[in-house]
């Protein structure tokens, strides 16, 4: 699977640029769609486009279903696993299920998320959102890329019906339990010297547009006293960002910018700055971005809340039920981290799901980046972990 | 003539895109072309493809010939006037001229000087610094624009041969003086109440490329301490450059960046600022610069000089002589300007074509904006003074 899917939206940099609804998503969902097949699951989309391939009948039981999986889109320039280490994962806990001659007594999927990093539309974990209506359609569809192409563009030109996307209570019910298998993006599993640790929560996250206005005119000729140049209050903002976080105890990060007109000589007329940030406490990160905007009011900046998460809990009883699991069979000391992604199983616990996740030890910590990397034994530790928890879930 | 180029590469904005050798700039060449047919003027290019439309014999008489001209490119989302007004201006000299019935005894030359800009490929004039010889052919080719395409695949990609483009000292010896009016892009006129000025120098300046290095990580789940954000020394640049320019008397702009990845979850493993700086002291501009090199110096940046030009002082002789003339014939005082812009003027001056400007008032100030503007009776103004001094010049 791995050979398979190394080529596609590999960039110059050796990280991928995988984004939702283009030609390299496609082919990934195609990929998908073909080892669904081959393994006889019965592969149905949601009312987003989000890929549940079913062994089993889920309508037969109602709330009863396991669902295992990941995404496959990247951030630009990403790492090979952040996403594709859990649907492959998924997948090959089907071969181990059928190698050991396990027949589930509850339905299990395999699932494919579309969109979960955001990188072309702007908003994290668009698939699961849009099908838990945490995102209406009409924000979905009214959300644009780098391009000015909207995302109702988007889903046109890869042949869907835009009007028919939205809140999916009848997929949403068949699923009893989700497990999310990822790679870890910090370095919580090196200190402890384990290769799967179980999740606890996701730290609250968001994403704020800062927008400050200019005036343009000509580098050379404008006198300093005469500018308006917005560059100023976006660089203010950068610096900004990076004390708060410090002093709050947060992460801060300003990672993506967008200048008019963009000349070497001339004066910025509008900087948009893209700020993401997190943190163990709510109040601190909205402490945070509280005075960013005070701060950027001083450059005339307007502030619009992107996307805003809260502290997400992961099911107790079912992450109980996981350390149990993994404590018994690999006589493992199964540590518990929070970590500071965003993440579809997020989603789904917010909205009433059942859902936990494991995390594959990262031995640099690097992610979104061609750097990310995990040690293939420790893939394979994370393989036999889903395993034995899907083992355990769909036993009668 | 506006009529026509009115459409030509406008943005929504309302401003121009007109960049070198893109289809934009291959409508306004055809258009040129156009105008100087129907005026019955030889059109031929020099070796970097600059368009010179000769009325008279240039090599019957070599060295005499007297040259008006500007350019028709644009920075992104730049003013009407900026370029073209000394292209239509020179068009409509050679009307009047006809109207009144006046044979010039020296070649007269309308040019488009391709590539003023620079908005594509980096550097300014680039169409007159490669037939000078200020730019070797090696350098110009290349120069990649934001899509990584050279200015090699673009000349190629154009229908041209880009092992032909270099030094044209055959063009340049016809040339005895060149003309150049242009819109002023500071509010100098306005307090002085005149619509037309001569030009005295133009300001030493020029472009250094700062490249800011990192590395990427998620935004998420990278502690502060553990990060290498490049975002960070490219902000203090923005701040830093505006405090050099304040305390040192010259202007320091950036408007241009580049990030990579560029995504909002991604801590920047890269970023690429572009600095102009310029101002009446050479000194001073050179001092600024090294303080900002050394600062940047601080965050592991490498910087790289991508243009200089020290201060252009146009020809003593031919300015005077222009002044004169307006001075006569208007009976207008005629004020002296030096400017911030660079200019094609300033590229055949330093190459020993004696050369000057006109500048025809700005009522905001304004220029690189789709705000810029001129007043119809200052354009008429404009025309009147360049029909006087070409008048002059080919007197016999």
């Amino acid at each position: 699977m791995w050979q398979d899917l190394e080529p596609v939206g590999r960039a110059g940099s050796g990280g991928y640029r995988r984004f939702a609804w283009s030609r390299e998503d496609h082919t990934l969902r195609e990929w998908f769609a073909g080892e669904c097949a081959r393994r006889g699951l019965d592969l149905v989309e949601d009312r987003m486009g989000n890929q549940w391939a079913w062994w089993g009948d889920p309508d037969a039981a109602p709330g009863q279903g396991i669902a295992i999986g990941s995404h496959l889109d990247s951030v630009p320039d990403g790492g090979a696993y952040d996403g594709p280490l859990g649907v492959v994962s998924a997948l090959a806990v089907v071969d181990q299920l059928r190698a050991a001659g396990i027949e589930p007594s509850r339905p299990l999927a395999v699932v494919n998320f579309v969109d979960e990093e955001g990188a072309r539309f702007g908003v994290a974990c668009a698939g699961s959102r849009v099908i838990t209506g945490a995102m209406t359609p009409e924000r979905a569809l009214s959300l644009t890329d780098a391009d000015g192409t909207t995302m109702a563009e988007a889903l046109t030109a890869a042949g869907r019906d835009p009007s028919q996307i939205g809140q999916d209570d009848e997929t949403l019910r068949r699923v009893g339990a989700f497990v999310e298998l990822h790679v870890e993006q910090g370095r919580g599993l090196v200190d402890l010297g384990v290769p799967v640790a179980v999740a606890s929560d996701i730290w609250p996250h968001g994403r704020w547009r800062f927008d400050f206005p200019g005036e343009a005119n000509h580098a050379g000729t404008t006198r300093l006293e005469d500018r308006r140049d917005a560059m100023l209050g976006y660089a203010d903002l950068v610096l900004g960002a990076r004390k708060e976080a410090q002093q709050r105890g947060c992460v801060a990060t300003v990672g993506k910018v967008a200048v008019t007109p963009g000349g070497v000589n001339a004066i910025p007329s509008h900087v948009t700055g893209w700020l993401d940030s997190r943190g163990p406490d709510e109040e601190a990160v909205r402490a945070a971005v509280a005075d960013l905007t005070t701060r950027a009011s001083d450059f005339g900046a307007s502030v619009t809340e992107e996307s805003w998460t809260a502290t997400t809990h992961f099911d107790q009883p079912l992450s109980d039920r996981l350390r149990g699991v993994l404590a018994t069979d690999a006589e493992l000391s199964v540590p518990v981290l929070g970590t500071g992604a965003g993440h579809d199983a997020g989603i789904l616990a917010s909205a009433g799901v059942p859902s936990a996740m494991l995390f594959v030890r990262n031995p640099t910590g690097v992610s979104h980046s061609p750097e990310e990397f995990a040690e293939r034994d420790d893939c394979h530790a994370g393989v036999d972990a889903l395993t034995a928890c899907v083992t355990d879930l769909v036993s009668p």
